[in-house]
């Protein structure tokens, strides 16, 4: 199942994106004989999807719900206030580590531990959302596209070979990234959170639609031209490898939002720079996810 | 006014702890005859405080309320689950810059620009709890004092001289750190964020019971030997400087917690280092504040 926030004739719904990703049905529309109330937004859903799950795979068996074209709705972040700091992966693809050697006082060749930092990110936005230029603060935006992994359940030193048990599913993420503030701070964490400038959806994919391993071209495109085009499969630490080596000593919690490193081709890495430009449209895409588009600010 | 989470007699409460901090007066009993009810945490209170302030003002002067004594209640966390990361400023004591230089592959030099990363901190833990050893994880864990600032309202670009009107008070923290983890991911985040590993309390302080500019002795102990032993004045940027910088084009929101840097006498800058050993007392305290005692695991 596929799993989105949306606005609809002005209220904030939660519902179930059809598999040919061209009509939602409101949850709202769905419960509306059950006798119990609609999750208000995912992290809900997420935190009672043990209960929901059975109720909503038999509703769906019953009858043919109706559905609003997504046409006519406004797909918001699936997650637009995380419980927490989204967790990013950098330097997790090989040929990314290489286009940016020696930029941010690192280690410049492939990392022997994944590096983790953390971007705030409330609110978080989605689709369509416009990234804030910021012109006091940077000079520099870039995009990076990436695979998000949605935490499903509380778990510590959780086994690789577990690690699928606790994953909700999967979207897609921009993070994006005040170059000049990343390397001007040393540790990342301010120069990848300036406001508006995290963004994930169009939706989350539950995992039983995307078996392991995870093999999915990744592409970002800027006004149409491809910049980034790779595949999860390049992943230096790979999700299991991550979630293991993460939750070593640290809780992870439902709703935690792992964005799991981007590839090759971010402004940064031309010669000179591509840095997003006023009014840029930046699509990012996921295989067998979606499209999550935006613009830079006028 | 100093306010503090508590539990008392099975239940979690919120309250004022007098000036002497030896009793505290619940909410539950100050607002018993006034139709409302005491606010659930202390977010809720920093949250609502432009209506809180008022009615707590003039109830304390009409009578003189009951309280509990110290003894008899369990202090908490005054803040067990922040909405989001907290924040930390590194190398922001020029004594602590020259004890660690080298040590993380960063600028070893005091820095041109402060260094931010966060801290997951779900629960953040408070007095007398146990901090946990994550023996599968490090073997190098380490104690950090430091001033906590506590943001009461939400604000982006905020200048200097407005930054104490963003502040709602102050706390102490133990910016707990797996010293092996601090360095093997290059940025800091998960060196700082294993389960147990943030620390604030006893309690905050309402700023108005320190003015700017904030001088206040800050000191650890271990086991009773004093390891740190400096006074705020000497943080390199101070805190008008820090919110100011920090909440360039990024928001900050009320209820962030903020640590603001530890100066030298941290295990690592001893030779050979003095990380926590099974059972240590950590005790660090910040004057006018208080003291926050925790125990690692034994």
């Amino acid at each position: 199942m596929i799993f989105a926030l949306f606005s609809y004739q002005g209220s904030i719904e939660t519902g179930i994106v059809s598999i040919d990703k061209t009509a939602v049905t409101p949850f709202r529309v769905l419960f509306a004989d059950q006798g119990f109330a609609a999750p208000k937004d995912i992290n809900t859903l997420i935190e009672n999807y043990d209960t929901f799950c059975p109720v909503i795979e038999r509703l769906l068996k019953e009858k043919n719900y109706s559905s609003i074209p997504l046409k006519d709705i406004k797909l918001k972040s699936p997650i637009p206030y995380p419980k927490r700091n989204v967790i990013c992966l950098g330097k997790n693809y090989a040929d990314h580590v290489k286009e940016i050697k020696g930029f941010t006082g690192g280690p410049s060749d492939i990392p022997d531990h994944p590096i983790y930092f953390t971007k705030a990110a409330y609110p978080c936005i989605g689709p369509e959302d416009t990234i804030l230029r910021h012109k006091n603060a940077t000079r520099k935006i870039d995009y990076e596209v990436e695979l998000g992994v949605i935490i499903g359940k509380k778990g510590i030193n959780i086994p690789a070979h577990e690690a699928e048990s606790y994953i909700f599913g999967y979207t897609v993420g921009n993070d994006i990234s005040a170059r000049d503030l990343q390397k001007q701070h040393v540790n990342w964490f301010k120069g990848k959170s300036l406001k508006t400038h995290c963004s994930i959806g169009p939706w989350i994919v539950h995992k039983t639609l995307i078996p392991f391993p995870i093999c999915l071209n990744i592409q970002s495109r800027i006004n149409g031209e491809l910049r980034q085009d790779s595949n999860t499969k390049n992943l230096i630490f790979d999700i299991p490898n991550i979630i293991s080596d993460l939750s070593k000593g640290m809780e992870l919690i439902p709703g935690d939002i792992i964005l799991t490193g981007t590839p090759s081709g971010v402004g940064l890495g031309f010669d000179p720079p591509k840095y997003l430009q006023p009014g840029d449209k930046i699509e990012c895409s996921v295989e067998k996810i979606g499209t999550l588009t935006n613009y830079l600010e006028e």
